[in-house]
């Protein structure tokens, strides 16, 4: 009989378009989610600031008996994925790879896009995996930093929204480009924009396919929550929870009030 | 004979505007500055969250033997100067008090302007003291969140920067304020946008007022650095040192390699 929850953590809010995949595809699991929102953006920050805070939100969830933990943030998935897969035994997902997969069986003229934030760009690591499993494919990579600040401002679709968006795109539809990866967990808040201005190039959320992998993994491991009672999901998060909450009702369209974790001590 | 140096810290490089106006007022003081470029930006953080963080900064600067710590950040000016008074005997020099000196020294219809992070904003600590001084003054304050990331970003002059000052500076425009004060050390950065869109209305720069106040503090403590050997200035941050150096000469028109520091351990 499992009951054990699915750890999931993200740098802020973002995580929470994870959350919403997660949950529609699993819909008998808990979920316990960490956001570092004393913390936030990740994307700025060097791979050895960004591994150490993920270290110490993976040991805590550790603490909650999580039978799996989800990296829903893009930017520690591509800087930190090996460094805790190294470190502890718990299973770790992480989003790179569930977005290349999606991406590599939808592009026809394997001229593929990836943003997001700074430190997820420098890392490379969509660029290397995509190369590895397709080396005549090519990659145009361009970091969005004002996207995270643009989507906690709630400015999703307003004229600076778009015209940021366009600025940011051009470059990458001028390389005909026929699918974008969106490698940033808050870049599913802009969907609306991003459409607009890529028109009918092909738009990939790893989320979608992470989530589809995790339903899989959990079956295969017999690690499925078995109880059927309905499962209550909690929420921590390192600072202030009043912004947090009124997000998560708005992506989950459901009240989860959240607590406060001092993160610095795990 | 003084030879301690002051000491100024900040979320991030916005301080380095204000370390420009104390080089200027005091060209013979030695600066030792810390950055926390690892958990910046502050503006959308609690209360606790700032003061815990700015105590962290301010122990670390008492390790250095400084004379005077200058709070750079308009975010820890306004929520956590009481606190580090309290907790702390060196002396500490704040923002809020000199930004609200000098624009009332130039308001003629006392109709003033504050903008500032969220937690700047929020905290009402430049209201409260205009309203001390000058009851009769209508205060009306804003938050302009995508400031600091457009600064970081280098986004300073374009449309998108443009577009982004009119949206957040229409209201207060419309208030008829003729003096505005910039209540957060990024948005200097952004001078040119901001003077365009509020045309002959007053712009303060608190950093200006405090730099003068911490000459004539000095000079009447005794504590004036009586070396006549040229300063060394020192840059310590939390986080990847080369966006701080870039970022650094920009401002000071002078290269000073910055120097890593775990600053949880504080």
């Amino acid at each position: 009989m499992n009951r054990q929850a699915i750890g999931v953590f993200d740098s802020g809010v973002g995580g929470l378009t994870v959350v919403r995949e997660l949950i529609k595809h699993m819909p008998n699991e808990e979920i316990i989610y960490f956001g570092d929102t004393a913390r936030v953006p990740y994307g700025a920050k060097s791979k050895e600031t960004v591994t150490k805070y993920a270290r110490q939100i993976v040991n805590f969830l550790l603490t909650k008996d999580v039978k799996a933990v989800v990296i829903a943030c893009g930017t520690v998935s591509s800087n930190s994925y090996y460094d805790l897969m190294a470190a502890f035994d718990v299973p770790i997902i992480e989003m790179v790879s569930h977005g290349v997969s999606m991406c590599l069986d939808v592009t026809q003229n394997n001229t593929i896009g990836v943003i997001g934030t700074e430190a997820t760009i420098r890392s490379r690591a969509y660029e290397y995996l995509i190369k590895q499993k397709r080396p005549e494919a090519q990659v145009f990579a361009r970091s969005c930093p004002l996207f995270v600040p643009l989507a906690e401002e709630g400015w999703t679709s307003n004229t600076v929204a778009q015209m940021t968006t366009e600025l940011y795109l051009q470059e990458l539809i001028d390389r005909k480009i026929d699918s974008l990866i969106l490698g940033c967990t808050h870049y599913p808040l802009l969907l609306e924009c991003i459409q607009r201005a890529v028109g009918g190039i092909h738009i990939i959320n790893p989320a979608e396919a992470a989530a589809a992998f995790i339903a899989r993994f959990l079956r295969e491991h017999g690690l499925e929550r078995d109880y059927t009672t309905a499962p209550e999901h909690t929420f921590f998060v390192s600072d202030n929870t009043n912004k947090f909450d009124r997000i998560c009702r708005l992506v989950l369209g459901n009240a989860y009030p959240s607590q406060t974790v001092d993160i610095e001590r795990y």
